[in-house]
């Protein structure tokens, strides 16, 4: 992270940002990580970075975590909780010319919610150890799941898993909401 | 997703779930796509798979879009507003077993967050054109990044930039919170 909180030339702010009222988040844990300071963090976790620490909390913990051991990269949601949530426009080199938040991964964002892919290198209880984060020490856990690279879904196959594009033609000009398509086998 | 909201054999739903009020969430959009039931979804979202509408709300659209065109990949964060929230061990499978949640990317999750990272086709004003979706209709939008792995950070450098980990042995022998180290030059 590498503001403070400040609005720069040629960013824009929302007025009135509407309350975040329409879901509730539960911290179930916490990241441990070298970096006390937003202007110390990394801009992003590199896979040779320091080793971090996720520790997950009970009552999730230890149930939640059974099976992870097995996986070789984890992505990670967590709750950016210094981040300010009003900027839709943002200017990362502060230099006057800014884009869209959308068009960033600044951690910045009407929902601040980071997301990272990590090695796992091991498990000491309720504890992860890993490489490849980039946020504050003490940042709240919201999820972990396997690396979607490496899963393969355990469930029975449903109807969607068959169902492809019918041309690019087709779709793309397709006004409004696409309705549902027969499914089709995928070769 | 691939469950109505029952609990299966070898599963386990806490009695007790911690409310969710650690943090609020705001909906920022709506994911339009051919599946209106949760049976009917895939599994996983593939990359040629139906043509999918991201819908972007105002006041956060238009400028938040502002940039997004010129990417070809983007994270795509959701909230899985169909899911219960209090299963710590699932069995996909319905087969008796089961494994921790955090060891499985189910939509049944303490924080129901979906992720996907999808092919940008288009921009009709506030509306993306996506492939590689795999929700529910109406899911709604809490985010959008670009692929972490298509994207250059524009920020200046940060000391973070260049820690790496000392040794792995010294790292992952560590007990407790890692301390700040200072920062080495990557090569």
């Amino acid at each position: 992270m590498v503001r403070r909180d400040e609005v720069r030339a040629g960013e824009r702010a929302l007025d009135a940002p509407p309350p975040a009222t329409d879901a509730g988040l539960v911290f179930v844990g916490r990241l441990r990580t070298p970096w006390t300071d937003r202007l110390l963090c990394p801009r992003q976790g590199r896979p040779d970075g320091p080793v971090c620490r996720i520790e997950v909390f009970a009552p999730w913990a230890p149930d939640i975590l059974d099976g992870v051991e097995a996986l070789a990269r984890i992505e990670v949601l967590y709750w950016l909780h210094r981040s300010r949530r009003d900027l839709v426009r943002q200017s990362p080199a502060d230099d006057g010319t800014a884009r869209g938040t959308f068009a960033l991964r600044s951690p910045v964002r009407p929902n601040p919610i980071g997301t990272a892919v990590v090695s796992l290198l091991g498990r000491e209880g309720d504890t992860l150890l890993v490489q490849g984060l980039d946020c504050l020490d003490g940042t709240p856990l919201l999820d972990l799941k396997p690396d979607r690279t490496g899963f393969t879904p355990i469930a029975p196959r449903q109807p969607g898993d068959d169902e492809i594009a019918a041309t690019e033609t087709a779709a793309t000009s397709r006004p409004g909401h696409a309705p549902p398509r027969p499914g089709r086998s995928a070769v």
